[in-house]
């Protein structure tokens, strides 16, 4: 075993990450040896791993490994699996063009709620022509929970376009331009009220599940908007179905959802106040997950914190 | 007659501009008097109009008429009018949040065609559980057809979400960052190279009348799109048809058409290529309407030129 050869294991139990990062890995070839889970490589030799959705005992068959990185800027299905030793770095995906994508895919749903963009598709498919006038974007309060290197994108480019923008995150942090932040519980009433439409943006952990609930959705203004594209887990589904029935919420566009891929026979696909996307928001590139890799490879080898590992008591 | 009050005509044969102007003629009152064409109002007295699609002879009953205000951006409809004279003045309505309405709206159809929602959309009505995968808005180059305030405004705004932007205009104009400047017969063949969106945002004139034609589709990148929001005279429909059904064009957003309302028999309204919005980009606000007025009413006294009047020999 070369020392300077890094074993790094791959660990899903949902996708095949060999044939995902394939590329990858080649590129990476010298550097890092990819192994599959229980193949026989000697186990005390990998000393980190790439994951996605591991199996419960997953880390217990790896006694000297030291980093996981996931492929994706959200680190909760590594964080989430019970073998997953507490001096393990968990390390996520940081990449400012995702930011970039996902602020372009908010900002459609944005516009499409504020141009109110669903009846003009109606009016067209019944040949009606009607001109209804516009609200500015002034006039749409937008709330976005979680403030990230994402949530920071998506509000900095709303705000540009002349929303006004709130957001909300778990401690106090310095906003840009035209953004007015909010921390803490007191906090996240205060944002809100008067929220027509909400962005959710946060990491899934213990304290953010089922966040998207009734008792959120009847805070913001009445007839509102939920974008969601954080994790399915953060949404209480049936109560989504409820505001949009009752007219809390004028709409909801989600691109997230508690079973992926959604089941045929699920009422969202059908439900005219709903546009859904099948978790295709946006992705990090994958020479951004080989980068985080080589990144974390070479944090080992010199004995250093990993960059972008999770903070393990907030979950991100 | 008061020397301070001005007399205005309201000139249109397609628009009842006392009701569409009512709080702004309302709040006008004791310094513009509005009179209705015809009213028996001494004719000698109007010194300016509110027009928009003047009846052909309009103008020949006020032989001191010094201006004639359009209710829009454009003042087209007044200027394709027969007896108007040439000394004068046409003034157009330049309002900066419609210029941010403008980019919304350009930005949202900007989104729609770089994130593939017409697929996501058909793919959620038929229940299909598919993820596509992004190009990012860097691989998407945008050209703009005039670079006026609004053109200026969507330039910058789609710059800023990383499209690759492109303008041109009839002169050489600074553009902002991001943007690429292009001018001139020969600017426009160069602009369009490899340009995937195009926008659409001339003034109408001799010049620009069927600009978009198949020869101009021809010369942007093969699958490409339309954001149609100048005039419907701009655009030879059949054209549009022809390049999205031999698949130069994967699809336009048209909200101008050469006869508005667009009758139920269009073909546009069903083709699947097509989303069409009833001439609602973005108005001018009637108090912006209001406020050219009155500006218009004092230079008049004051015996200036008016603010925004249309240069008659380029016609915007």
């Amino acid at each position: 075993m070369s020392s300077d050869l890094m074993h790094c294991v791959l660990l899903s139990r949902t996708t095949d990450l060999r044939k995902y990062l394939k590329d990858e890995i080649k590129r990476l070839e010298g550097r890092v040896a990819f192994v599959d889970h229980l193949d026989g490589t000697n186990a005390a030799d990998v000393r980190m791993a790439v994951g996605w959705h591991p199996h419960a005992d997953a880390f217990d068959h790896y006694p000297n490994l030291q980093a996981a990185c996931s492929i994706g800027a959200g680190a909760d299905s590594i964080l989430a699996c019970p073998s997953l030793r507490e001096d393990i770095e968990v390390v996520r995906v940081v990449e400012p063009a995702q930011a970039q994508m996902m602020s372009g895919f908010v900002i459609f749903h944005a516009i499409w709620h504020q141009r109110n963009f669903a009846t003009y598709f109606a009016h067209q498919r019944d040949r009606i022509w009607k001109r209804m006038g516009q609200r500015t974007t002034q006039e749409v309060p937008v709330g976005i929970l979680g403030y990230g290197a994402i949530g920071a994108r998506v509000a900095a480019d709303l705000a540009a376009l002349g929303f006004p923008v709130k957001v909300w995150s778990r401690s106090a942090k310095p906003t840009s331009e035209g953004v007015t932040g909010f921390h803490g519980a007191d906090g996240l009433n205060a944002m809100l009220d008067d929220t027509e439409i909400l962005v959710n943006l946060l990491p899934l952990t213990t304290e953010t599940r089922n966040i998207l609930n009734a008792a959120l959705f009847a805070k913001m203004r009445r007839g509102g908007y939920l974008i969601q594209v954080g994790r399915g887990e953060h949404m209480v589904e049936q109560d989504l179905l409820d505001a949009l029935d009752n007219g809390q919420l004028a709409g909801a566009a989600l691109d997230v959802f508690l079973a992926e891929p959604l089941s045929k026979e699920h009422p969202f696909w059908t439900h005219p106040g709903i546009v859904l996307t099948p978790h295709d928001a946006c992705d990090v590139t994958l020479p951004a997950v080989g980068q985080t890799i080589l990144a974390t490879a070479e944090a080992l080898k010199a004995g250093v914190k990993p960059k972008d590992a999770v903070d393990r008591m907030r979950g991100y």
